[in-house]
């Protein structure tokens, strides 16, 4: 295959293939996806295929299945969209096949507006759509919690999710192929019409053409680091050291995580996940996550504190990556009341058991939080920094947040948990299930503070989320859903926590599938991250939207654009009885025609 | 009691018995010995006792039981002793009882000599004699070596060993106590006859007396620290920590030690035992040996190393204590080649898994030789410091010592293993079983390189040793024995290595009872300590003798001298059909006379 010359080594399928037997493990160039063992077309169904090979647009809220005759009602080969200026938007064509077809590729020529304005094909990502074994909802359909012991309980198979890097494949016959194409309008593009081709080529078929046609709106989008939207998603490095199988924290780490946290960083994320102490979420993912911090107790009795780790990974996501509003660090109060640090003494890791209120708890976190913040200042990180909790009993949070203050009164807190009069006050972050409101004047006097409100999302809702079984519409759909509900964003637990074989099998031992993780490994997005990402961008533009219709008295847009951004919550839903793919689609003409 | 009074708190029985249970567990003070279940002299021997209680001398070859009436021959009144000027000398009395006796003590007067010469009464030394359970050698006489998982395999027994620092005990009726008498004759007095009386008194008995006389010889014996009998017991400063609950390298900890390790030094202890990795002998003792040194692997690849504790034993031992000649590293080729570090990464202590020889081997020790060596500079201690190995297969020690020259040529090795004619020239200080002679020219060429040749003594050997059940004369048969082999010293593999109880129970999992220590927690010595010190001594009078005499051409008396010391050799036994003890007895009177 001439692939290494065309396309260059890390997107060449065949490359990769002959890479040894320790990449096969991990994948991240090609590789063979497990078998999708449900019920499917079968050849007398495919030979009913009128030619050999079709392809057309679908649409973006269907994972089209692998082996099924896609069912498409008109057959257009035209996409039409609109697009702010600095919006991405995505599309999806498919393309299926009766014969084999051998090294597929799919190509966009630039977008042509009137004037010689032009959309550069490099703002276009066509990637092939990749499937990964996924399960379900429990029984009672009420969330995805809980350990998941025996798989056979709960139902398994393959779904479209993983948007794939590698760009040229070999395509089974009686199989579909679909294509997800994203085009970052550029900010500083010209209103008006645009118009381009996206061309599927290979060995055995003739290319094959469909048309796309993008409306620029004459409004822009503020590039990700300038949206107001806080986006929360727990970044994983350890998992990244372990899946590509590089030393921690070496450079070959942050090749590794410099392309994924980039793309977080370009969803709008607000803030870098540190530890500050082993397991501080007892070790409950593919990957623990450890403590960023040494912390050594000295043969005098003093301590001593190793920054290094720490500084190396807020530096990189801050100063590199980007992501530079806030740093969170987990966690004073953890399930497991067990910390560690280096006993100079012994030369050996050891553990403090220890409460919250207790002389052992203070004498461990006291120095070490005055210590902290001496260190941060001195970095400049102090303003951004915050200790971070999980929800814990209210006693050992009052404690935690004593000793906090007692260290530095200016420390910053954070939690993830429910909500609370009594210490919400404390809280700079404080992210709450969506069934938890802010009453309305808390939520106002957090605003004048500056504090962020934010709604939590894990396995717990079983609508809207994120599991790579759930509808792709609901990752677009839930963080218009947090604006519905007056929250400043979304907290979702995890980024990349990813499974041991997070490519092919989103499968967790506890939890639905693919709760761990949004994106995939070999610098892999998602369906779900995509329609995220889309969703974000639509907060951004009601946020705009309400500013401008306000400031220039448009009352009755304004009303207009309210009722619609009231369907996103549990009444809206209720009372419209309408699909959210449908209310997405209804909210984003108004907010492109406004 | 009044004891708090009379003696203060730490020498006090009854002060002690108040202690809190977590003292009474590892007692330092009065404490219960184990039950002597061997069959003893009944009631009716005691009642044969003419007086209810006796005193008199006895000698320090013989181990007193608890229960029996002591077999004496005549009973005397007086010791008569002769010394040389800073000799210390062992005497023992015995006293036993039909009837119980309350409050017991034992007190020396000043021993007075003509002209008001006085040797004052703090030099002398009395001390309870404690019993302490022991073993026997293996079935086949032939060395204490190897595992003893079932205790009832070997005969076990309670021994007079223990010398208390208790000063006040009750004694129960039908029993003995030996009481050890130690005189340290000081440097500067005055040649001639001294006389003195011990004491014994208690609540319901008269006092008894004893007498002493001392001839103070005109030679004198320099002062531990001058001596060259090179004498090598390894310390376990982690069996002190854990014996006495205090932190390992705390303050608590070092107060601890420095009795125990003054003790060493006046013994004339010439080597300072440190650990550079964990388990350097597999954790082969009831508290194993762990690193003093922390290396951390850092994220860059590079190490750095943390000294504090290293660097805190050796000045304790050298600028504190006063043990001062040498510093033996153990050890880079341990039995199992598992190496620690801490990695900077993960914050976990790691191993890594190597052979000498191995790159894996070299990046872990040669980074680390080449900082310790510029440490060991900067302190002060390059030249007194060696890396130390204990016998391991010839080309693993080869590929070491390559390594560590390579490191700094300078550096010193020591060896505890057997001869080889391959490497001993690297050995700045090679111990070798006596069975391993030293060729007479390489012994001459090493005395002339300045490099230390000493006989190595463990559980192998089943005479002379230092078990708990070993005849008192064998320790002080042991120096005479190395310097009869032309050996330069002594290595015996451990000073304090104590066993879960060591002041009640010698015996441990592997290896003959009494093995693993020859000094017991709370500052106390023992009979086979006292009397290592006696041989040492003699080692040294021999050693200033020979010099005297040869410089004065006294070749007569010279000879008499060596065919004397010739007797302390496997064939000097054999020819002389003398027993140790005996051959101890004329060894010490010719050098007092000569």
């Amino acid at each position: 295959m001439l692939c290494a010359l065309l396309f260059g080594g890390p997107l060449c399928a065949s490359a990769q293939t002959a890479t040894p037997a320790s990449v096969a493990k991990n994948p991240l160039g090609d590789y063979t996806e497990l078998t999708d063992t449900k019920p499917h077309d079968g050849a007398e169904v495919w030979s009913r295929m009128k030619k050999p090979v079709e392809l057309v647009w679908g649409n973006t809220d269907t994972r089209y299945k692998k082996l099924d005759v896609p069912k498409l009602g008109e057959k257009t080969t035209l996409w039409r969209a609109k697009a702010w200026k600095g919006e991405r938007i995505n599309g999806q064509a498919v393309l299926w096949t009766r014969e084999a077809l051998d090294d597929v590729t799919v190509t966009a020529s630039d977008l042509r507006g009137a004037g010689g304005a032009v959309i550069p094909a490099s703002a276009v990502k066509a990637s092939f759509v990749r499937y990964v074994m996924t399960d379900e909802l429990n029984k009672d359909g009420k969330g995805g919690c809980g350990h998941r012991p025996d798989r056979t309980a709960w139902d398994s198979s393959v779904v479209a999710d993983v948007l794939d890097t590698v760009s040229i494949r070999d395509l089974q016959p009686r199989s579909a192929q679909p294509v997800w194409v994203n085009v970052w309008v550029p900010q500083e593009a010209t209103p008006g019409t645009y118009k381009g081709t996206l061309t599927v080529s290979g060995r055995n078929f003739k290319p094959m053409k469909l048309n796309m046609q993008i409306d620029v709106v004459d409004r822009t989008l503020p590039a990700p680091e300038d949206w107001k939207f806080h986006l929360d998603l727990w970044q994983n490095p350890y998992s990244v050291a372990r899946y590509y199988q590089v030393p921690l924290w070496s450079e070959a780490h942050f090749d590794a995580m410099r392309p994924l946290m980039k793309r977080l960083k370009d969803a709008g994320q607000k803030v870098v996940t540190a530890t500050i102490m082993h397991k501080p979420w007892a070790g409950q993912t593919e990957d623990f996550f450890d403590s960023m911090i040494a912390k050594t107790k000295k043969i005098d009795g003093t301590w001593s504190y190793d920054y290094t780790v720490f500084d190396k990974w807020v530096d990189f996501m801050v100063n590199e990556v980007g992501i530079d509003r806030q740093i969170d660090c987990y966690t004073m109060i953890p399930w497991a009341l067990s910390f560690d640090y280096f006993d100079q003494a012994t030369g050996r890791v050891l553990f403090v058991d220890a409460k919250p209120g207790e002389q052992a708890f203070t004498d461990y976190w006291l120095p070490f939080l005055k210590d902290f913040s001496r260190h941060l200042r001195e970095k400049g990180w102090f303003e951004k920094t915050a200790i971070s909790m999980d929800e814990r009993p209210m006693k050992s949070m009052q404690e935690a947040i004593k000793l906090i203050k007692e260290a530095d009164p200016e420390f910053k807190i954070t939690l993830a948990g429910n909500y609370h009069d009594e210490i919400q006050a404390d809280l700079y972050d404080l992210s709450i299930p969506y069934t938890h409101k802010f009453p309305e004047a808390v939520k106002a006097e957090r605003e004048a503070k500056g504090q962020v409100s934010t709604v939590y999302v894990c396995c717990t809702e079983a609508f809207p989320n994120t599991f790579t079984f759930s509808a792709p519409a609901e990752a677009a759909w839930l963080p218009v859903h947090a604006v519905a509900g007056n929250y400043d964003g979304v907290l979702r637990w995890t980024y990349n926590s990813w499974t041991a074989d997070p490519l092919r099998d989103s499968r967790f031992r506890t939890w639905a599938a693919g709760d761990c993780y949004i994106v995939y490994p070999g610098d892999r997005s998602s369906i779900r991250f995509e329609r995220l990402i889309e969703g974000i961008q639509q907060a951004e533009k009601i946020r705009l939207l309400r500013g401008e219709l306000a400031a220039k008295g448009a009352d009755t847009q304004l009303e207009e654009l309210n009722e619609t951004v009231a369907l996103f919550t549990p009444e809206g839903l209720e009372k419209s009885q309408m699909e959210p793919s449908a209310m997405l689609t209804q909210l984003q003409e108004l907010l492109n025609t406004l």
